[in-house]
């Protein structure tokens, strides 16, 4: 992680953790530790967990801050952790929020209230300014979570700008899911000092080289070793033929619906069958599907790093 | 209401009942349950209570049964309540629905899990499944919401055939928000029983005459009485000019945002000034343009009954 101006600011290669579940469909909480363990063992800088890719938003609020509070006492270090916690209701943002503080998250990813659509950008600086300000709490660090083909709800750069003005200290950055990299330029070229982070790594090296802060990624989950040895030689010319395999790697499990897609490339490597275990409406990859994810992963030479 | 074969069938006019809200935003207990006997008063067979309207997605899992509570409490009788309770997390939903079964609800009105998006109907059919199963509740009257512009997941036809194949006893019926009316048509044709509510009052009449149920909608919070009328009459050709009338009505009020717009005509209408109280990301209406809607409204000869 890197240290930027006054305030701790995230960087680097933090991969939206899968949350592994027992057969009941209920958190695996010592299979999430040990995924985690092995996660920042293995390149990741941090764990934005509880977000898109952890099926959050099928865990009810309580079973949500169960899941972090056992990550913790299981000895995951909270300030490599940026739990998501936005929810549709502000109150269940708030609840999670001050759980993640008190546990000594660095950071929250706060997805927008995103029920109702078509919401103006007043309307969303209110929800935010609400969260913000029933939190109270100067540890805060808010990081705003761009992803309108799953919320419906962009974040526009009127409203980070609007927001960075009333809350500098609390307003941190943005996980940027668009995959619209303009837009992830703008926003840094915009806002100095605002960590702005790719929801891929096919544009961890693009977000680099241009000021960004790193990536928060579904994929990373299984090539975070990857990631790492991009991000360790970003500034040399070594960085491109292993962002170039990367981006293979990324686009072969891309070609899937990536929850599934991931959960069996974990179960096909570690041999742990409970992998393969999501809440509905998630649903498991069909057989074919995942054959021909596996030989595409095969292909461009794939494998999983440490499982030992 | 209506009593069709062995169950009894809803039918007729329901509000999407508003929630009113004190200045803190937290629920007027005390206005919701006199807002909601005097929908029963005037016009309404039924209220949807804690649905898009209501904006249940607003409030916590805790809030939204201390409202349900709070409102039968009060001496609203349960059989004529169809609150919704779908969420995004299945437990959640599941806890909702259990507390509305218990407090003797007439059915509940379930949205699917809206966090994800291109969801097959597989995967939808396992959420629906899971919450059945979950619930196993024989009294349990489960109605659809198929409402793909706020959810971004539609319910399709063919999922609604695989439900009531399983569920012939447990899944009661729809409402369909799309506004499309060949397919709230299509459904009543292809599920005989299945009880088919149109989400707004504009296809009122055309529902009722092609063998739907009524209609579940917003503005019926405004124009129930009118909308009775036409339920009173859908057999006669008196119908069709009281028809033609609830459509002016519904057409001023929907050329704005619905839940501001129609909390601004209670406020306007009842002097009530908690009226103007809502959650973000839902804002209240600019002046300019709630002067604008009762301008249209007044155009039209909207009047509200009975405020005395």
């Amino acid at each position: 992680m890197t240290i930027t101006g006054e305030r701790a600011g995230l960087g680097g290669v933090f991969a939206a953790a899968l949350t592994p579940m027992d057969d009941d469909l209920s958190a695996d909480h010592a299979g999430f530790a040990r995924h985690c363990r092995w996660l920042l063992k293995n390149g990741c800088d941090g764990l934005a967990i509880l977000g898109t890719t952890g099926e959050a938003n099928s865990f009810s609020v309580a079973e949500r801050i169960a899941i972090l509070e056992a990550l913790v006492e299981a000895g995951i270090p909270a300030d490599r952790l940026l739990p998501g916690t936005g929810c549709c209701a502000i109150p269940d943002t708030v609840e999670l929020s001050r759980a993640a503080l008190t546990l000594g998250a660095a950071g929250v990813l706060v997805l927008p209230p995103f029920y109702y659509k078509n919401i103006s950008d007043e309307g969303l600086f209110a929800a935010y300014s609400d969260v913000i300000q029933r939190l109270g709490d100067d540890r805060l660090q808010l990081y705003l979570y761009h992803f309108p083909q799953l919320s419906g709800v962009p974040i526009s750069l009127g409203l980070i700008e609007r927001l960075l003005k009333a809350y500098p200290g609390s307003v941190a950055g943005v996980k940027d899911s668009s995959g619209d990299v303009a837009n992830m330029e703008a926003m840094v070229r915009a806002f100095p000092g605002f960590r702005v982070f790719a929801g891929t790594e096919t544009h961890l090296l693009t977000m680099l080289r241009g000021g960004g802060a790193g990536c928060i990624s579904a994929t990373v989950n299984v090539d975070s070793a990857l990631a790492a040895e991009v991000y360790a030689a970003w500034q040399t010319d070594a960085a491109d033929p292993l962002q170039a395999q990367l981006t293979r790697v990324r686009q072969a499990l891309e070609a899937v619906a990536l929850i599934p897609a991931l959960k069996a490339v974990m179960e096909r490597h570690t041999g742990t069958l409970g992998w393969r275990n999501m809440r509905p409406p998630t649903m498991a990859l069909p057989a074919a599907a995942a054959g021909k994810l596996f030989a595409d992963l095969d292909a461009v030479g794939f494998t999983l790093a440490d499982t030992s």
